[in-house]
């Protein structure tokens, strides 16, 4: 796949025929029972164990390629796969084989006077693209929940990982075949050729019905703003814990040290901590204290600086920062309503808390701060398909259309309306 | 607003005012009580009914200039207004009004072993932006579904209704100013240069989120090609009926008939009738007569031209035409299998009916058939929100994205997750 002949490929042609061939795996893929396709998935967990020497060997030539060019850290450790990574992303497949099918859900049912019986009925999207970075074990858990989904996946990995993501979706489509689907159900694009992005943003043709992206803040705003068909996605969590006036301070405590230091990296953790102004005399201190005996920096307005010498002054953009990391904004704000114009000005949409005893003030924060996500007395690191039960999600997303909060398989299906009738015209 | 004043206003800053005022007014509206918004509904009836003189001047002022400049028939009919045609649009204002919100309504519920409670909650879209023609009505009907659903509108009319459309927003925004929300939730594009819709595909500066078309194939197909912002529509309805082999001979007639010739200018109207060769003998030749009969053109294949030799021959292009008027393509097909290909091959994914006394057939019709809405034993002139139930409906989409089939105040809804806990953090 690496060889000069590949090099020499018209990129545009080839992925005009990953799009074509999607589209008509997808049509087989819409009708497919569920047991078929939660045997594919079966299948190619069996098959990813039974290649894993495979695709270690691939991992372990990608995981060198990456060190040549001087590639460590965190963006290594996210490349590299070892027995026991290979060993999750196969009983990941198993997981998702094991939810109940999204797909022929009915939605909604009534009658008219006529008669005629009316019914919503999920059907899969079509022909779903994701395109991420390093990991490659997202070639696994995207392309099993777009299947569980009936929809075809086209993929794209980052370059560093080519070779084992390659060697992941040939296992995937090992299990296809066996299962007497489709193999191109599951398409890796097999370039690291930067046009094919291109190609995919633009939506081959009119074949790709949405774009997931999963990486990084360029990545992310890159097909945000290119992307000629609908993406799901969400560019950066910018999530508020708001401390109410009714606040307990032990939950609020406990609540603000988990939102922002149970896991740094992760979207869904707090990066703003907002005090109600009438509890800060008794408040504030305290979680400021916590925080910082934490090892979290703390950057804060007039207020917040004067309770801790440790706390450093917060300029205008560290209301906007994503830190993923531990640092934290703390503001001072007066009461619920400036909490809620906070969120409104600086957040992101993504995920957003408020901790109070008051159940007023918490159906106005709830109903009032328009995000995806929105939490009464309980840690926004929650913002997470398997917290909500979803099984497994391919993202989060903080758009209005169609999928919103965690995608999980029920996300990435669509509907038709099916009618029944006994002969019934229209007047 | 149509003086020389307007003329060199700068479009470009004229609309993004425009999209910064709605998505004030959006967030204003969002947490509308149903009543507030209901009693705007009924002041802009109100008012639409106190200023009818006013109104059906300035109409009667565009219809002039258009006759002047040789406009007439059909076009001219759908722009001119008279004192029922009026009153219909403020009785249709009362009937949104009626309507149940479809804000806050609880799409889901459930809760999770860790004690969290989870809703899904349906929560307004944001900015709306209509784009039409002629029909100055729509004006106030997608204005009021907009604010019965809680979102701001931007709507933009063809030059030809500017003045009229203008007087029926002035009424609308009365009606909104009287309850006490914002004017700026429906606004008129002020302006009949056409900068504005490029304005408005390019999604004003962000403040828009969805665009949905409402006119002639020349508008949506450049809707959908240029607009960077989802879009709710249907480019055009090539509708089928499928008289199966166990198709009743009456049933299929009846059906047949009225999908086709209730009204021929609707988009859910027929457009192509398939019949299975297994019942040609005994049915192709009364539903063909039938339809020439009762003045309908008719396009067939070899076996539909043998009958009667009234019928034309069709040409690969009829299978694709939407013909819009009496004019139908009958193709005789090897049963259920060819008829769903020739549906997914030739159709546009809007409405598609079988006629069959096998229930087998009819599901794996409406399972395999990849359209919005399909129905059995049925005439696709069901394709109408007010059929489904909606009450009322904004347009028809064929995409598969948020909304599908009839776009009543229900589709025009997005949806939040509101969290319920009692200190939960995450392990």
């Amino acid at each position: 796949m690496l060889d000069k002949a590949s090099a020499t490929l018209d990129v545009a042609t080839v992925m005009r025929d990953l799009g074509r061939r999607a589209r008509l795996a997808a049509r087989a893929l819409a009708n497919a029972p569920s047991a078929t396709k939660d045997a594919a998935l079966r299948h190619a967990a069996a098959a990813l164990r039974g290649s894993a020497a495979a695709i270690l060997a691939a991992n372990a030539r990608d995981v060198a390629d990456a060190q040549a060019r001087g590639v460590k850290g965190a963006f290594l450790d996210r490349l590299r796969l070892d027995p026991a990574r290979l060993e999750a992303v196969a009983v990941a497949l198993e997981e998702v084989a094991a939810l109940a099918d999204p797909v022929g859900r009915v939605l909604a049912a009534w009658e008219r006077p006529n008669g005629l019986k009316f019914e919503r009925v999920a059907t899969p999207l079509g022909v779903v693209g994701v395109i991420f970075e390093s990991r490659p074990n997202v070639t696994a858990d995207a392309g099993a929940l777009c299947l569980k989904a009936g929809n075809a996946a086209i993929l794209r990995c980052g370059s560093e990982s080519l070779r084992t993501s390659l060697a992941i979706a040939e296992a995937l489509r090992v299990g296809l075949a066996e299962a007497g689907l489709p193999e191109d159900a599951i398409q890796l694009v097999p370039t690291a050729d930067r046009a094919a992005v291109g190609a995919m943003l633009a939506g081959l043709d009119g074949q790709l019905d949405v774009i997931v992206p999963r990486g990084g803040k360029s990545l992310v705003a890159r097909v945000q703003d290119e992307a000629r068909v609908p993406v799901f996605a969400h560019l950066e969590g910018v999530c508020h814990v708001f401390v109410h006036a009714a606040a307990d301070l032990e939950m609020a405590r406990a609540i603000v040290l988990n939102a922002k230091l149970r896991r740094t990296g992760v979207c869904g953790s707090a990066e703003t901590l907002l005090v109600d102004r009438a509890c800060a005399a008794t408040h504030l201190k305290p979680l400021v204290t916590a925080l910082l005996d934490a090892g979290c920096a703390v950057r804060g307005d007039a207020a917040t600086q004067a309770v801790d010498p440790r706390v450093t002054p917060a300029a205008e953009d560290d209301w906007r920062a994503e830190y993923l990391d531990a640092i934290i904004a703390v503001r001072v704000v007066d009461g619920l309503d400036a909490a809620i114009a906070h969120v409104e000005t600086y957040g992101s949409h993504h995920t957003d808390s408020i901790v109070t005893a008051d159940d007023g003030a918490a159906a106005r924060f709830l109903a009032e701060v328009d995000s995806a996500i929105v939490l009464h007395n309980a840690s926004t690191q929650f913002a997470d398909g398997g917290e909500f039960g979803f099984g497994a999600e391919i993202g989060i997303a903080t758009g209005r259309m169609h999928a919103r909060g965690p995608v999980g398989v029920e996300q990435l299906t669509a509907f038709k309306y099916r009618v029944h009738g006994a002969g019934q015209i229209r007047p």
